[in-house]
């Protein structure tokens, strides 16, 4: 059997289903982040993403763009934590024949957005690929009382995103801002009960969150938020890597943020029973069920 | 310019010099792992390594022996700095058509080396590649009174290799046992004054040691232990990926360490004074002038 016959998802539940950890592992695989015991207040995030040429970026995507997307996406995964980057690990695989230039602007790429979110560059490695391949590594720090995972949503939380979804197409994945500075406004504020960035799709992400906090959600079709009338529900829905904040609250803590009259927070639904499932309410108020779905890498 | 003329040393000292790095980062790029702050009495230590189908192991190696090795490497790179590994996240990159056997085998290599060395395996990142590339970053630790650089070699130091030279090309890189017990044994009992793990040849990783303790260094080819007579002394300089630790230590310190017998540790050599550059006794005692050179990607 391929692995594309398992699918994506598939074989990470297949592998982690060998996997052991020590108590000191707070959460392995199966989250934005690994959540690591640290200090009396504090955690260990760490996130790895490897991004490859033709398949996360086009060849002739800008190369300054590349790198800093390569940063960015692990970046991400530290604020769907409430955490904040400290150091990263970055990994090159490149033909002989790149060019040097090539491979400053992808460094600048990856050194200024380093610089802008504070994250320390503390070491690589370098290797030959036919096809250009970069691979970050992150650790992270987030207070216990701060760490939001995928599995604490419940019934009654209204479901929120943190910005307009399906503008991935238009080049987003390669010039989005990591919602670090976002992320840690809701925690600090607010109580939120679970929190994932959108890289694979608005309704694959919240499905994630549906599975690992066993219930089920609805949204509303009008209430997701499009940056220009020409961008697509579909997109909006299943296109992957906006890299927006998903997260729930409960419906108390709902009202304190939409009372602040916050510019980027938009409710889209909220949390039902596990047994309901996934539910999307269309623009002529028919609720129908629907199924995660986005990108998949096969 | 192609990164190939400026070589992979030239091209990550390129990279090297745009980086800055905060107080918190003890040593950031150019050693075997970063060394950051922790707590009181211990550092954390951070290394990433990348491998490559065709470059760094062979498409039909045993799918069980990539995946073991691409742990390795790393946990040797920990080994180096005297500390011991306690997480590692996994990117796998392959081809849709990758049977899911293979990917068992593959993880299965890293789980029981992680197993083996007690590293909690907690996340990882997949994707799609035309060939199979592994990437595995390892979070360490040190107490901070054992840690060991490369820059700490003086003049007098008697130069120790951990085994055998030269049989990565009878498939050592492969199966090699990363030195984590041995370099503990060494910091506990010993002054251990630099380290570093065979990865790209002796003269070269040899080289790296006087480089940063900026002194020179002579070696004897007579005391090269090699595994047996046809390993060329050619291959026990030059070739990468052995794995053994070269460290240094006084002279006073190294008597002791003989005294003990060890069946692994073999003097080679000691080191001098800088302008004096990297020497090799031949086995008709003819001294000469040798240039670091071994294993590079280009």
């Amino acid at each position: 059997m391929h692995i594309d016959k398992l699918g994506e998802f598939g074989l990470i539940k297949r592998i982690a289903r060998h996997i052991r950890t020590d108590a000191s592992v707070i959460k392995g695989s199966g989250d934005d982040c690994a959540v690591i015991k640290f200090d009396r207040s504090h955690y260990l995030l760490l996130t790895c993403d490897m991004i490859v040429a033709g398949v996360d970026f086009k060849p002739d995507d800008k190369p300054y763009l590349i790198g800093r997307k390569a940063l960015a996406i692990s970046i991400s995964d530290i604020a769907a934590c409430a955490g904040w980057p400290r150091y990263a690990l970055v990994s090159i695989a490149m033909p002989k024949s790149t060019s040097v230039g090539l491979v400053d602007k992808i460094c600048k790429g990856i050194l200024d957005l380093a610089k802008e979110f504070r994250v320390n560059i503390v070491g690589g490695d370098i290797s030959l690929a036919q096809k250009l391949t970069l691979n970050v590594s992150v650790v992270g720090i987030v207070e216990k009382k701060n760490l939001v995972l995928r599995d604490g949503a419940r019934r009654g939380d209204i479901i929120f995103v943190s910005g307009c979804l399906g503008d991935s197409i238009l080049g987003k994945h390669l010039r989005f801002s990591p919602r670090i500075k976002e992320a840690r406004f809701l925690v600090k504020n607010f109580k939120i009960n679970s929190m994932i960035d959108i890289s694979d799709g608005l309704t694959q992400d919240l499905g994630h969150i549906l599975e690992e906090s066993k219930v089920g959600g609805i949204i509303y079709a009008d209430l997701i938020p499009r940056s220009r009338p020409a961008t697509s529900l579909e997109n909006a829905l299943y296109a992957g890597e906006d890299f927006e904040l998903l997260f729930t609250l409960p419906i108390k803590e709902a009202r304190r943020l939409m009372a602040r009259k916050p510019k980027i927070f938009h409710p889209i639904g909220h949390i039902t029973e596990r047994k309901l499932g996934l539910r999307l309410v269309d623009k002529n108020c028919r609720e129908k069920i629907i199924k995660p779905r986005g990108y998949k890498h096969f």
